[in-house]
């Protein structure tokens, strides 16, 4: 087996890109991706396979069959491509075939693409092209939707391991923050400024920011979540290049290895299970990238972790083995998970603050730890140059979930 | 690199299943996909990741997240689970990506799915659904649909070659032969005794069959392609299971060895080529199936062929290798692609007659040489024990290909 790794990659900003196809925000990706390798790369000679990551590209833009739509589009065509798709996880799943191709020997660089462009639907579209994600018969029929899905998650955890909805905030906060500092988050604002704004306009006055979360300007979408406790509707591309270990050093010094993958299911629908404050496919998927990158989660030193909903990160840190079970939320209202912290998560904003379009959102994952362990995040850089990182991407309400470490190399 | 082998196949009846979902038809191909498993396989212990192709679930079942969705039915939930879709061409890309992940070593064994559950929408929808697999923007805006895009290709090749669309009833003639043969065909009957049926209930006379192919009751879809030069809708399901070769012989002792694989892609509108009447995808993806197998056409001794549309079965044959370009319909007249011929094309029935479950599509046509290589395929059978036989599945009109070429082995 081959090993991997990541020479580039680029991302567009997340945000309602109203004159905007998602193939044009997968060029203008593409456009970025190119000039992050080192040593350049000519695409139409050196990329062999293309793997696209789109969750619902019907619905949004009545278009599937996206692998030679998008070869087509960067004058690829004849080159094999492939959509895949598993719901939020769809780009996680192009990398994850993507890396088989590789390591199989087969090609030796391929393109990974991830897209959505979901802003062509209302909202209640939205919700209905999100919902697909669940099991249309078992889940569906009983007129639930995703964040019904999550609350059901945040109502378990509290009532297992304690703490409150107000304790929850300490991820919005943090997470607003970190999307402050990040150029390409669709919400480049702290909850504060956010807050501040909303005063003015409508002439009220907060306490403070939890005053403001705990106002009429964050209204319930489904108890005991809130707006601000969901992540938003967004258009966004990311593009990035894997290469066989063995001719990465012709683009790039500094690659990004893949050092661990892990990829496991859980029940579709939830009624499946027996502990919603666990994901089981998590748990799975990140012992298995242990396994295989020789590690364990201490190593770990910035994470990118799928908080769709707030109350992921916490359930999602806990069964990535960051913190014991029950513990992660204490873990996040302690600071230990912002920039400054001891485990970094989300320091880009995670899909919170910096969007979630949806087949974007792993490769716009694996973004972040390209900038972080490259030592290029800027105002998020995390301190003391941090060499391993991890990506946990799930879909639906975490019935996949794809796990990547990623370590810092030399060629 | 490892080497894969197909260890066992099963497939549903090819028909509009209205009570069934595609879980339950799936199902129902796992279950026959287990008994031809030689020496016997368990699945929960076996199986280590899941590939699934399936085109257009969000339109036809309001669902999307399918990988989970079928490890949770089979019985597998926790194996890793992912869609791919190539349009009409998709679990062929679940094929090829399954594939790469078994040549890999990452798994030694897994499970290959293809389904399609069409006759949940009526004409007019299954029309649209099937529409996205071409391009929204630069040809769906222009009114045009699937018949319309390949009756333009006849158009070329009748008006660059000459042949008219009498010649081509040789195929339909042929394929409708092979379908009445096949016990998972949709349609099991020769055109005569179609004809015959109609006669008696209308009360008329047709002369021959080329008479009633002529007549009002096969009636014009896009000129030249008429009713009984397109493949029909239908429901479908077919599982495969593939091994590193180095343990398939645990599972059997005559695999099929995955001796070459091509895969390619063409733009997706068909505005963007010089040439309707070949198809450059699969002039590519054979070139390289034929070089990593590290034969020629002439050693192909079996084909099942892409026929959606009549003409297409002629254009493939020809981009094929296996008739000089212009001369694939005088050799589907003169017999040659019959089972009894020198290069038997479609001995199931192909997409025309066996029916076109579009995301089963590419599995199925696995199944047939899977019964041929093996000798198992009854009245069907190809004579002289063939040895090598090749799958061609496209997506779209043809804007993506997938080839594989398989042979009897031993173990």
């Amino acid at each position: 087996m081959s090993d991997v790794d990541l020479i580039g990659i680029g991302l567009t900003k997340f945000a309602k890109h109203d004159n905007k196809t998602s193939r044009d925000l997968l060029a203008e990706a593409l456009q970025e991706a190119i000039t992050t390798v080192d040593k350049g790369i000519n695409i139409r000679k050196d990329i062999k396979a293309l793997f696209v990551g789109y969750f619902t590209p019907s619905l949004y833009e009545h278009q599937s069959h996206y692998g030679p739509l998008i070869t087509e589009w960067f004058g690829l065509t004849g080159i094999p491509a492939f959509r895949t798709e598993s719901a939020c996880a769809s780009s996680s799943s192009a990398l994850a075939t993507g890396y088989f191709a590789v390591a199989s020997g087969v090609y030796d660089i391929v393109m990974i693409c991830g897209v959505e462009k979901m802003t062509s639907l209302d909202t209640s579209g939205v919700t209905d092209a999100l919902s697909i994600a669940a099991d249309d018969i078992f889940e569906l029929g009983t007129g639930i939707t995703f964040p019904g899905l999550f609350a059901l998650m945040a109502q378990e955890y509290f009532g297992k391991y304690g703490g409150s909805w107000e304790d929850l905030q300490a991820v919005t906060l943090k997470n607003h923050y970190n999307g402050s500092l990040n150029p390409k988050a669709q919400f480049q604002a702290e909850i504060s400024a956010i807050a501040e704004k909303i005063a003015i306009k409508k002439g009220v006055t907060f306490k403070d920011e939890l005053d403001f979360l705990n106002s009429k300007y964050n209204p319930p979408v489904a108890y005991p979540l809130r707006l601000f406790d969901c992540s938003p509707i967004s258009d966004g591309a990311a593009v990035a290049f894997l290469a066989n270990s063995e001719i990465s050093n012709r683009f790039t010094d500094r690659p990004l290895h893949i050092k661990g993958i892990g990829l496991s299911t859980d029940t579709l629908s939830i009624a499946g299970r027996d502990d919603l404050t666990t994901s089981k496919a998590t748990l799975k998927a990140a012992y298995m990238a242990y396994k295989m990158a020789g590690i364990t989660p201490k190593d770990i030193e910035i994470a990118e972790v799928h908080d769709c909903f707030t109350i992921n990160e916490i359930i999602l840190s806990e069964s990535l083995g960051f913190f014991k079970k029950g513990t992660g939320l204490a873990m996040a209202q302690k600071g230990i998970t912002k920039i400054i912290g001891d485990q970094p998560i989300n320091t880009d904003g995670g899909l919170k603050s910096k969007g979630h379009p949806v087949g974007a959102t792993g490769i716009a994952m694996v973004n972040e730890l390209w900038e972080q362990l490259r030592g290029e995040a800027g105002e998020r850089q995390v301190k003391d140059n941090p060499r391993i990182g991890l990506t946990c991407n799930v879909g639906g309400s975490n019935a996949s979930s794809m796990v990547f470490i990623f370590e810092r190399g030399t060629n």
